[in-house]
């Protein structure tokens, strides 16, 4: 299977704000209208599926996965994490972790699904103050899986 | 942390119809309309997120997932596996574990957004036909993990 693929998103550039880079994976904060504190655990190869990786590797990346959900729930205190490899668009493995918030637009639905509320820019704020540090914490916990 | 919880209905019930059963965790076939491949890895013990578990644990429950993917993949050939742990309205952790196909209501979007078409009955009773014996490869994956 090809290392990467031309014509893919996740092949061609970070997909985000660059939080941490390993040879095997990378943790990208996202830009995502309403959710401050979305992160995306990318595996550098080009695989579409989690089962795509060995279990070495399926170990580290759920590793990555978990260090960046235990950063955010040290550091924001969420009232949920959201887990997701989707890729229907983006058939690159990637990983959503997801700080939810009770007051978030669409809690306690997906975030992919309608909005229940509209977004408290406030408490964003709040919540994009706190990232510094959280990806501080991110870091050192995925510094010690490489 | 108690192992259950009295008003959580993943405690109190299987939550769908049942594939495997193991000592840590369970497979349901969940009943949603337009998803004829839908499954759960419901983790027996009633902890809300993925982190929760130690790392033996964590192990075993995505081996579990990638087994139930695995089996997906190989007997329906499906376009894409979508996995998530969101539990936002059900804080005990459950892995969804969904075969999405180009021609489902939502493709490419998330089962948990709005559709994008109309189901097709027919193709999906195809998919159906074919569940006795995904499962049966399923149960065969994950009795190998226990």
């Amino acid at each position: 299977m090809a290392m990467t693929n031309s014509i893919c998103p996740l092949c061609a550039d970070a997909g985000g704000a660059l939080v941490f880079q390993a040879e095997k994976f990378r943790v990208i904060r996202a830009d995502e209208a309403g959710f401050p504190a979305f992160y995306r655990v990318v595996w550098t190869a080009h695989v579409a599926e989690f089962s795509d990786l060995g279990a070495d590797d399926r170990g580290l990346c759920m590793a990555a996965v978990t260090a960046v959900e235990q950063a955010l729930r040290e550091h924001l205190q969420p009232t949920k994490i959201n887990l997701a490899a989707l890729g229907n668009l983006v058939p690159h493995l990637h990983w959503h972790v997801i700080a939810r918030f009770d007051w978030d637009s669409h809690f306690p639905g997906a975030v992919w699904g309608e909005p229940k509320r509209t977004s408290d820019r406030a408490l964003e704020e709040l919540v994009r103050g706190k990232l510094p540090r959280v990806e501080q914490g991110m870091a050192a916990r995925l510094a010690r899986l490489v």
